[in-house]
C-alpha cells in the first residue's frame, strides 16, 4: 500500500477503505507517511469529503492509536458528556453530580483550557487543594463509591490526532467535517463509556458557526457513536452569547455551585437541566421529560451538592469553599467596564469574551501558561438586556491590574448596542438522536 | 505575510497576489516555508486553479529562483523549440539546423531523460566526441558562428521547480494544469530566447491524455510566453504513438540524419517541417507556409545536413557517424518482435514502447543510471498497418541480451491487434497561436 495511491483515490473522489484508513492513521503515528504527504491527503479530504462508513474509519483508527481505558471494572452505566468548547461553559460541574445523585456513573476525563475556551480540570484547580490527577484505582474506585471522578488527560490518549491536528492547524485543513467528527471522537472514545451526550456549540463562540453546520458535524458524530456501539444524541446548543455570567475558574465554580443551591442563572440551569435529563434518559432512567424533572428534583433537595461536596472531598479539595463561597479569595483588583451607548445589547462576540478572560490572565495563550484562577469577568448585561451609557455591563477581575485595559477593550469591541430589542435566540436549538433511539425529542425537534 | 493565509485564501477559492506567490515560492526557494504547507497549497491549487495572472507570477518567480541566461550578446532572433516530452522524439535533432541554416539562432538549452522520454542531450552524446558541456563564452561564441549550439542544463535553472516537482511527484498534485504551466515555462523562460515554438504532446504517451487537455495547458503556456515578453505559438501534436521508427539514443540519432538527408519517415518529417515553419515564421522569415517550404528546401539543398555536421565537428563529435550513420557501432544483440495475432495495429501505448526501450537500457530510472547509447527498439509496423501472425512488428537492440524478455513483453502487450484498419489520426492537431499573432494557422485550424 502507498499514501501516494490513498491521496489520489481521495482527490478523484473516492472511498477509501478501511485498511487505507488504518495504513494512513498508522503511518501518521509511527512517523512513517511524512507530514507533506499527509497534509496533501487532508487537503483532499477538505474538498471531497468521506462517507460516514470512511468517518467512522477514521476515528476507531485514530481511537485505536494510542491507550483505551478499561471501565469494565464500574459498577452501572458510564454516561459521558462531551462539550465541543464554549466560554463560560461550566455545565460538567453541575450535570456530573445531577446525574451521579442517581447512581448513574461519571467517569470523567477532561481537557485544559486553551485559547478562548476554558478547560473543566483548571476551572476544579481553582479549589484549593484539588488533585486532577489520581491512579487509575482510585479513579475507578471514587467512581464505584461516589458515583462521580474526574481526573486531567495524563495519558497517551489518540496520539495520531495530536499529530494531525498539528498539521491541519497549520495547513487550513481543520474546518473539514470528518475530520472534526473523527478528532473529537477518536478522542472521546479512548474512554469507556456505555452513553455520550454531545453538546454542540454553535454561534461566535465556537467551532461551528451555523446552526445548520453544527446539525451536520452533530449528525456525524452521533452516527460515529452508534458505530462504535455507543448510545449517542447531540444537542445543538446557542454558544452566540456566554452561558451565564461568569467568565473565569474561580468565578465558574462560584457559579456553578450557586446553580447546584438552586440559584443559578436561569439560561445555564436550563442548559445544565437539559444536558442532565438526556444523560439520565440514555441511561435509562425514564423519558427525558421524567429525566429533566429528576435534574430538577436533585437540585431542589440538595442531592447534587451533596455530590459534588462528596467528589471535591474525595479528590482533596477544601469543601469549606463549596459550603460558602465567600470563602473563595477574592482577586486583588477589579474594574467595572461601562457601556459608551444607550440601547439593547443585540449581538456579543463571545469568542472575544473568551479572549478578554484570557487576557485577564484566566486561561492559557500556550500549554506552559500559569492560570491566575481568581481573574475572570462577571457579565451583568447580556444580549437583550438594555442598558444606558455610563452603566456597567461587565467588572473585570484579576490580580495584576495592568491587564483591565486590553480586556475592557476587547469586551468593549465585541458587544453590539442598538436602539431595538433584539429576537430571543433558543438556548438549545435541536436534538440530533441516534436514527434508532426511542428517545423522545419533543422539546426541541430536529 | 503568512503561508497559512495563503493556502486558506486559495482553498476558498481566492486570487492570489503577486506578492503571495513571491513569498510562496521564495519561501520554497530558500526552505524556510516547511513542505507540509507546499503541498497543502498544491492540492489546494489542483481543486481550485489558479486565473492567468496567478499563473503567470507563478511561472516567473519559478523562473526568478534561480539563474538565468543572458543571450545579449547573440547577433539576431533566438527562437526555441520545447517539446512536453514523448517517445521517439528527435525533432530538436532536425528542426534546429534547419532552422539556424537561414540564419535563425538555435541556444539551447536541453535536458536529460528519464523515466520513458528520452533527452536531445542524451541523444547527441550517443554521438563519439560530442560535449554536452561549453563554457557560456564558447556556447554564445558557436551560436554566433554556426547558429546551433547544445548544452545539458548545467547551472541552477529555477531551483524552486524542482522541489516543488518533487513534492508534487510524491503527494498527487501534478496533474494541475498551472503547475504543469509554471513548471515548463519557469524553466524555459531562464533561457533568453525572442520566440518560442512550444510542442504540446497528447496521447498515451505523454503529460496530457486528452486533446482538450493539451489545448487548455497550451493556451495558459502561450499566454505565459506572451506575457514574458516572448513571441509565443503552440503546436499540439499526436503523441498516441512514437514518433517516427526509432527509439533509443543512436538509433534516434541515425533517424534524424536520414531526415536531414531527405530519407526520413513520412511522419516524422512532417512534424519537423511543420515545427520548423512556425520556428521560422515566429522569426520573421515569412509566412508559416512560405517558412515550411523554405524548410523543405533546406532538406533538399542539404543546407540543413550541413548545419548540423558544423554543429556536430563545433562540439567536438565524430563527423564521420553523419556522414555515413553505418560507421556507428551496432548492438551487440538484436532481437525480432514476431506478432502473435494478425490484423492491423489499432491502437499502441506510447508511454510503454518508451519503458520498453528504458529496459533496453537506453534510459534511465534514475538520474544516476547509465545508459547503453545503442540500445533500442526499431518499429517494423506502426499504429494502422496491417500485420500478419509470425510477422516482426520492432526489432529491439541491446548490447545486453539478458534485457529482451522484459521489453518484448511490454512491447507486445502494448500493442493492440483488431480485424478492422483503425482511422487515421492527424499528425497535427491543431495550432494555438497567441491572440494578438498574426500568424497564419491554415493548416490547422484551432
Amino acid at each position: 500500500m502507498r499514501m501516494y495511491d490513498i491521496i489520489k483515490k481521495k482527490r478523484d473522489g473516492g472511498e477509501l477503505t478501511t485498511d487505507e484508513i488504518k495504513f494512513f492513521i498508522n503511518g501518521v503515528t509511527d512517523g512513517s507517511i511524512p507530514d507533506y504527504q499527509t497534509s496533501a491527503l487532508c487537503m483532499a479530504i477538505y474538498f471531497k469529503g468521506m462517507t460516514v462508513r470512511e468517518t467512522c474509519d477514521l476515528t476507531f483508527a485514530v481511537r485505536d492509536s494510542g491507550d483505551r481505558l478499561d471501565f469494565s471494572e464500574i459498577d452501572g452505566i458510564r454516561v459521558d458528556k462531551h462539550s465541543t468548547g464554549g466560554v463560560g461553559d461550566k455545565t460538567s460541574l453541575v450535570v456530573a453530580p445531577v446525574v451521579a445523585s442517581f447512581g448513574v456513573k461519571v467517569a470523567k476525563m477532561s481537557g485544559r483550557g486553551l485559547g478562548h475556551t476554558g478547560g473543566t480540570v483548571d476551572k476544579l484547580e481553582a479549589i484549593t487543594g484539588f488533585r486532577t490527577t489520581l491512579s487509575d484505582a482510585d479513579f475507578i474506585k471514587q467512581v464505584n463509591e461516589i458515583g462521580f471522578a474526574i481526573v486531567g488527560q495524563s495519558r497517551q490518549f489518540a496520539p495520531a490526532d495530536k499529530k494531525l491536528y498539528a498539521l491541519r492547524d497549520v495547513t487550513a485543513t481543520v474546518d473539514s467535517m470528518p475530520l472534526i467528527a473523527a478528532s473529537i471522537m477518536g478522542k472521546k472514545l479512548a474512554a469507556d463509556d456505555d452513553c455520550i451526550v454531545l453538546d454542540v456549540k454553535t454561534g461566535s463562540g465556537s467551532f461551528m458557526k451555523s446552526v445548520e453546520d453544527s446539525k451536520a458535524l452533530a449528525r456525524l458524530m452521533v452516527d460515529i457513536g452508534k458505530n462504535a456501539g455507543k448510545k449517542t444524541v447531540a444537542l445543538i446548543t446557542n454558544m452566540d452569547r456566554p452561558l451565564g455570567y461568569a467568565i473565569g475558574n474561580a468565578l465558574e465554580v462560584i457559579e456553578a455551585v450557586q446553580t447546584l443551591n438552586g440559584n443559578g442563572p436561569e439560561d445555564f440551569t436550563e442548559v445544565c437541566m437539559t444536558l442532565a435529563g438526556y444523560m439520565l434518559s440514555l441511561a435509562g432512567k425514564g423519558t427525558v421529560k421524567e429525566c429533566i424533572k429528576l435534574a430538577e428534583g436533585a437540585i431542589a433537595d440538595g442531592s447534587a451538592l451533596e455530590k459534588f461536596k462528596q467528589t471535591v472531598k474525595a479528590q482533596g479539595g477544601d469543601v469549606r469553599l463549596i459550603e460558602d463561597v465567600n470563602n473563595f479569595t477574592e482577586p486583588k483588583y477589579s474594574h467595572a467596564v461601562k457601556s459608551t451607548q444607550s440601547g439593547y445589547i443585540c449581538a456579543v462576540d463571545t469568542e472575544a469574551y473568551g479572549l478578554a478572560s484570557l487576557a485577564l490572565g484566566a486561561g492559557r495563550n500556550t500549554i506552559e501558561d500559569k492560570i491566575d484562577y481568581g481573574a475572570g469577568i462577571i457579565l451583568k448585561r447580556k444580549t437583550g438586556d438594555s442598558v444606558k451609557a455610563g452603566e456597567e455591563i461587565a467588572t473585570l477581575y484579576a490580580n495584576d491590574k495592568s491587564k483591565f485595559a486590553a480586556a475592557e477593550k476587547l469586551l468593549l469591541s465585541a458587544t453590539r448596542i442598538q436602539k431595538d430589542k433584539p429576537q430571543d435566540e433558543p438556548l438549545v436549538y435541536c436534538i440530533v438522536p441516534d436514527d434508532d433511539s426511542d428517545i423522545d425529542t419533543d422539546r426541541h425537534s430536529v
